[in-house]
């Protein structure tokens, strides 16, 4: 079983409309509710791979109660934890003849030490069944910026293998309690690290604790330092669309096929064709299975040579 | 008691946000959640008044869930019928540093055949008991364009005076049915009649089938058009301040009025004492119970005098 923490779950709302004016009115044609989250997005397609996944985190409140609704026919099994709080919602209001979208993200629930309590308890008891855990997404209001480095000790503990994928001073804590693999985009990476060059930047990365590092770097592709070795991992050609979820996607890729016991090659290979997918599918954070099976051979991995 | 028919409930939700940048990303500092509708709003300020009120219309999904728990604690009663589809939501954009708001208006529910028998049932037993109905708002999708017009006709049958406060073709069919008043405003009355003229916009409305005609003409206050006369009411004074309900206070000062038997004067000095104070409250929609008390004898009703 391959086990996804998302914290701050949300259900992700898109709005269509024919063009955003601020100060407005504004007639929303079409109204979509999914249930979303970094974590969910990966189980989600984790699911679709076939993978038997669980989520855990928190859900609350009426919105909770919609996204759980709406989780429940989907593969991944809800462990999630109740709290008082209400989760959020992200609204997508996307330009109909454009499709730019505008972005507005609400705060989450607060999370009281009690709930936090009990979802630590959840957690330990899902790892004991756990081939690898994927830690996912922001803090809610509540939650100590230490959590993540918390979730990856006892992750450590239980001898199950940890993926972080976070950003800011949670993820510069939880790279301090040495998870097996954080996959950071180029811009979390600079913010980290100071540095906007990926391979200087990844060995910092790595220096600050991460086993492995797979910064993923958008059309490009992915650049791993792991303690096996250095690869770029590319697709065959750049492709255009919608890159919503595929950071996510990349993180399901790595873990499904770390779960599997495959090297690091075949683990980017699934990582670069699955965002690449994802990029593909006319459904913002869905991937085009027959895309993916195309792909997969199509992936160029190449062992990194330093320039002389 | 005091019927108010709201056939789009809506759960009103406001965001605050620092600037509303189209194709940006937002982080929302506040969400607050109110029941909607305009029938909803006048029927709020009716119970603050002290009058006896029930609500009706439509509620459904997990959003009808949402409004009627907020509901639930305050003092009109819901007699809403509960329909398969989910209640729209309508979110108000607010940036922190101006106020202005970025209005976002979801279509509704699609009401079935069977779900507008099952509420024509309930609104003809409320009838039985009601003094007065006001009959507030646009139409959800499935509800045929004729529906304000059957509703005056049943109410008029049960010899109950009934109120219309819509727009567009629903306003035209309800009008030819004959309500005992209808309140538009100045662009309404202006698309019914064709004339920015509300003298003679108001006359051509009270020819169309209405008994009586409030004409709400903003800060100027209102101008009726009554078998009893006509009367120009104003502020003492213009205010400036949110005018986000202040035609739904009116609404609910002009049923308040005829409930207790008021004549027409009585009325307006009411309709526009509230409106006014409604304008003035900081939270839009509220009304500001003291300057609602101190306005309500200053406001100025005069027989209108036709220009030589």
């Amino acid at each position: 079983m391959i086990l996804t923490v998302t914290l701050n779950t949300a259900l992700d709302v898109t709005y269509t409309v024919d063009a955003l004016v601020p100060h407005g009115s504004h007639r929303v044609g079409e109204v979509i509710e999914r249930p979303g989250g970094k974590g969910l997005n990966v189980a989600r397609v984790l699911g679709a791979l076939g993978h038997d996944t669980v989520v855990t985190g928190f859900a609350g409140g009426a919105t909770g109660t919609v996204l759980r609704d709406l989780l429940a026919p989907l593969p991944p099994r809800d462990a999630l934890v109740q709290v008082a709080g209400n989760t959020r919602r992200t609204l997508a209001i996307t330009d109909r003849s454009t499709g730019d979208t505008t972005q507005l993200n609400e705060p989450g629930p607060q999370v009281s030490p009690a709930e936090w309590a009990a979802f630590l308890r959840t957690y330990e008891d899902l790892l004991a069944g756990a081939d690898a855990v994927a830690l996912c997404g922001s803090l809610p209001p509540g939650i100590h910026v230490g959590a993540y480095a918390e979730l990856v000790r006892i992750a450590r503990a239980a001898a199950v293998p940890v993926l972080l994928d976070t950003s800011g001073e949670p993820l510069r804590r939880g790279i301090a309690a040495r998870p097996d693999l954080v996959k950071p985009n180029a811009e979390e990476l600079a913010r980290l690290t100071g540095s906007r060059e990926p391979l200087r930047a990844a060995g910092d990365a790595r220096r600050r604790g991460a086993h492995a590092v797979v910064a993923s770097l958008g059309p490009e592709g992915v650049l791993a330092l792991t303690p096996d070795g250095v690869w770029r991992a590319a697709p065959p050609a750049p492709v255009r669309g919608n890159p919503t979820g595929a950071g996510d996607s990349a993180v399901a890729g790595l873990l499904s096929a770390l779960a599997e016991g495959l090297d690091w090659p075949r683990r980017l290979a699934r990582a670069v064709a699955l965002s690449t997918a994802t990029v593909l599918a006319p459904a913002a954070g869905e991937f085009d299975a027959a895309a993916y099976a195309e792909l997969l051979p199509l992936v160029t991995v190449e062992p990194h040579v330093p320039a002389p």
